[in-house]
């Protein structure tokens, strides 16, 4: 969790600008940056001065609020009542009514049938016997997922056949739901960003590959048949929340139908691409909509590929050697399966 | 002064990643940032630890170099004994020949000469006689030029009759150089990369404008008729320096001929249009170089103009509204006639 002034004042925090430099970064608006992690370990260190606290600490939270400006977040994993408390005192964007949405699978897709947006057959689980019920109106293969905290393919299960409800994880039967499979040509997301006084602005369509749950590859596909549809399905999610800040809304593709996946209401890695690959990135134009400022052109500037680099970095000078290459190694410790970077390629054609 | 470590034990300083964030920024190498800065304001803290000192300060400097693995400037007024010590203990790029020379003009002039770079008529002035007789060669206008610390038009003066010579600062008499007045069609620059295994990149020219001395604008020109010969002179200064890191060397342009003007032996503000309008930008550029990892690509991405900010920051809200301008506040303090910050604007065609 983060959050921004907009003063001058660069001595508020008892040292200078917080920001990547302004001459080497991308980001420099000239804005300060204050951030409020439970962890020890966070990207952001070293960016800004910062609080170190559960988000159940009231008296640092306070603290943190009396800091600054304005506050947004970076992940859906926040108590919604750290929220609460925070916007007592000084805007929360994007809000939390985004937030519970996407925290709660549930949540999520009965919003995208009272708007009309097409998602997947899905029921709730509490038991057993909810899941065989669900199994014999939608049939094999089904995917049950716990209804929160699940990301990057964890808490979920594609059950493909009867002999796998044997020997299911009991906690993947309460608090959960059962989607029907679907048979996708392609996964895509579009990205948007709104700002206050209702400036909307969209990124291009980016067509995803996942291995095992967890992103692989992003391209931005330009003029993409079917941005129309995606646009309009994001302009009712942007509507209903009244959002601020940049949002990603998932689909599966099946022949000329989009089915909503997931709600991201944040920056999203799915448009990592456009910091190199657009005018103006997903970060500065999150930014720019918090403080409602003008937001930026979103135009691509080429052919992007993202890629994802999970677990641990290549070769540096071997992946330098393509002098096109925009690498972005995040100083994660090396683990299987986490995402530690990125690099992105822009092609002109 | 800074340093970059190329290990990835980012527990090195006692603190995460010290650069800016690498989801964020453009700067995302996996380095880390470490700065030996006299002066208690300075652009880079934030971005690392820092040593606060002098550049006499011995004993800072020894630890300074024991910290990192390899050290570079950004400035040219660091004492060359500064360079000499540490580059006992670590290497120092660019190299101190490069340094000793753009540090006094009249190095700088002769070694133009020697290596056949045109450049424009120059003598010493040491005393009021030596700038009568140049004079007398020469006819007027001519510049009087300090030959050490000048920039942004400081320590310098257009004599254009004799009547100013009556009233001359005694210290313009000293350790001066006289130069013809060059009554240009353009100013250019070209801006070029090198590491230590010699491969050599190179942006596209660069054309400036200057009010006052100081620069106000720089417009990328692609395919400029003048790129091979400005290519050709800053080929013949990178090789006699054996030149690593960023280097930009300026030009008056009168009809065919391009004069040199000036080297700058570090990444220059000519090139700030390369952070957005070229592929890899010549901050990143610089640190492969230092780092001998291939270079990226200098191709540039549009047609740029960059403006500089001077004194104080315009209305960010009205300047934004154009939703291609990427702002750059340095987060200095205003004053009059002082680079603050730049935008940089990129145009399709």
């Amino acid at each position: 969790m983060c959050a921004w002034r907009k003063s001058n004042d660069y001595r508020h925090f008892g040292r200078r600008a917080t920001e990547p430099d302004a001459r080497i970064g991308r980001l420099s608006l000239g804005l300060e940056f204050y951030f409020y992690e439970p962890n020890a370990e966070s990207c952001a260190c070293g960016l800004g001065p910062r609080i170190q606290a559960d988000y159940q600490d009231f008296d640092n939270l306070k603290k943190f609020a009396d800091a600054v400006d304005v506050i947004t977040f970076e992940n859906e994993n926040i108590p919604v009542k750290t929220l609460q408390f925070l916007q007592q005192y000084k805007p929360v964007y994007p809000g939390i009514e985004a937030l519970r949405t996407s925290q709660d699978r549930l949540f999520e897709k009965t919003l995208f049938q009272e708007l009309g947006i097409p998602t997947t057959e899905f029921m709730p689980v509490n038991n057993a016997d909810d899941l065989t019920a669900a199994i014999v109106k939608m049939g094999y293969p089904v995917i049950l997922k716990k209804r929160t905290h699940g990301y990057d393919g964890k808490g979920q299960l594609k059950i493909n056949t009867a002999a796998q409800l044997q020997d299911l994880q009991t906690d993947l039967l309460s608090n959960s739901i059962v989607e029907k499979w679907v048979s996708f040509d392609r996964e895509v997301s579009l990205i948007a960003v709104r700002n206050p006084s209702g400036q909307t602005v969209f990124y291009d369509i980016c067509e995803n590959v996942h291995n095992n749950g967890i992103l692989f590859t992003t391209k931005n596909k330009i003029n993409d048949p079917d941005f129309e549809l995606a646009r309009g399905f994001v302009l009712k999610l942007l509507d209903k929340f009244q959002y601020v800040g940049t949002i990603a809304l998932e689909f599966f593709q099946v022949g000329a139908r989009l089915i909503a996946n997931e709600i991201a209401p944040r920056v999203h890695n799915s448009g990592h691409w456009t910091i190199e690959g657009a005018v103006i990135s997903q970060f500065e134009n999150h930014l720019r909509a918090i403080l409602n400022w003008p937001l930026g052109d979103c135009s691509s500037l080429g052919y992007a590929t993202m890629y994802n680099i999970l677990g641990q970095l290549p070769d540096k000078i071997k992946l330098l050697q393509d002098g096109r290459v925009h690498l972005h190694d995040y100083h994660k410790l090396p683990k299987p399966g986490r995402k530690i970077g990125h690099y992105t390629k822009i092609m002109a054609d």
